[in-house]
């Protein structure tokens, strides 16, 4: 079916039927470190109105306390449990598989992921503490692994070396049973605001490349992220809304879960990459930017 | 059909049906730095027989030149044309597709492909010149790339960096029509004696993860090698033998040309993973070393 424009008339049966919305962050909320206009006010109605509220981003880079402040710098308050970021999400999906805290967790990644598996209870090694570390192949070097990893954890990883990609691979050969996750599979990221970069796909595929092994994918578009929430929030599927810019992701991430789906184009998709006949993902509604919600909601 | 023993009946066959013979290296000539066992003899036996020899590898880290300097020091005198690297082979691919001498090529690995390219008349970029740069996100940082590159070439690369993986994929995903060259897709390969370490199929995924593109693949088990060999040396498929110790690189290599294929059990393959129920892969011949040889020409 093809994708409604939000309009005055299709606004109301979507408002009412839902109760709670899922944002995407970058290009949703914020550009880089700018907040998109109007966003302050339309997440205010929203809450006013009693809809739950969720921010969802598969950036593994910082932990939700980081991105806690990251709203607030910018003038939404919200609260930890309105964050979820790929970074908690891994250390969730160890938490409801039972993941032994004995075992330790390798990283290869950012300080986000160390802090919320620690929070969680695990024992993190690797991630930034391994950024510089070398490897000089020809002395006859040999990188000792730790048999009691459990499992490695693959996000966005800037400070990815040599050392890094032979000792999760180590793990994920050689420690029995030993879980492979990624955070996520973007292709690219908008770590600066002046280029896109290798997202954490990079590393991701990097370690499929040395292993010849396929992760546990625990952020969007899997719905691993949408079950805990379901859970969490006691809401049945029909009920939520996925609000993102990215067709392959969020959008997908939606409809995988079985959520109504709103596009709006204030990101990187554009209205004919849409309508491009290539498109195969169709968001139930689409609109220029979250903020036309505010403008709906009172006609 | 089932693979045969190599044996007094069958080697006559195949000894005076084949004109060229093309040995992996490393488990097959050597280990690491040791010859293994009779080769040296082994070869002399079949220059003497007027056999054309070439020396096939998918490590891309040396040069031709430095292949050939490692047989010199192991007591086995090589000319370059009998040794055939992926680094070669990648520098071969550009020349025979007619890439212009004024584009660049971009590599993410070792001075060996540097040097190759540089024989063949090509501007290469990158590669080691690259090993110690760094990005930090934390700064507005950008990384201007040339226009001019034509070609982004990953092999092995020790040295692998954030900064490597955006110059290459901002090369591929911008310039267009930039080539996207991989020497070999292997997972891992034994850099040291000590260990496994991730090998050229860890870089060139993570580019693959970055760009969302796939590359052409210039090393075994891809044909383009074995194209190329077959017009240098003027000789049909069905007279040539591929000899290895891996079934999913050398054998597989072999069997897509359509050359008669000998596995030797030196080096990673056991008898036992051969006759495994899960492999598909069945090499015309197989037998413990390629001293056999020498042995069964004797009888």
């Amino acid at each position: 079916m093809s994708p409604q424009l939000l309009s005055p008339h299709n606004f109301r049966d979507l408002f009412d039927s839902v109760e709670a919305f899922l944002f995407d962050c970058d290009g949703v909320i914020w550009k880089g470190d700018t907040l998109i206009d109007g966003v302050s006010q339309t997440l205010d109605m929203l809450r006013s109105k009693g809809k739950k509220l969720v921010f969802v981003t598969n950036n593994s880079w910082k932990s939700r306390t980081q991105y806690a402040e990251k709203f607030r710098s910018l003038g939404i308050p919200v609260s930890l449990d309105e964050v979820f970021s790929s970074s908690f999400a891994a250390a969730m999906y160890l938490k409801v598989n039972n993941f032994p805290s004995q075992n330790k967790v390798y990283v290869i990644g950012g300080e986000g992921i160390i802090e919320e598996l620690q929070l969680a209870g695990f024992t993190a090694i690797g991630g930034p503490g391994h950024a510089n570390k070398t490897i000089d192949l020809k002395q006859n070097c040999f990188v000792e692994h730790d048999k009691n990893v459990g499992a490695v954890v693959v996000g966005i990883d800037p400070n990815i070396n040599y050392y890094k990609l032979q000792y999760g691979t180590l793990c994920i050969r050689e420690n029995p049973g030993c879980l492979f996750i990624a955070t996520n599979r973007d292709a690219t990221g908008n770590m600066t605001a002046s280029q896109e970069w290798p997202g954490a796909g990079c590393m991701v595929a990097a370690i499929c490349g040395s292993t010849q092994k396929e992760p546990v994918v625990v952020g969007k578009p899997s719905t691993f992220m949408m079950d805990f929430l379901l859970k969490k929030f006691n809401v049945s599927c029909s009920k939520m809304c996925m609000v993102g810019d990215r067709l392959d992701t969020d959008i997908l991430f939606g409809q995988n879960a079985g959520c109504k789906t709103l596009l709006v184009l204030s990101g990187v998709t554009t209205q004919s990459a849409l309508q491009d006949p290539s498109n195969n993902i169709q968001p139930d509604y689409y609109t220029s930017t979250i903020s036309d919600m505010l403008d709906l909601s009172q006609k």
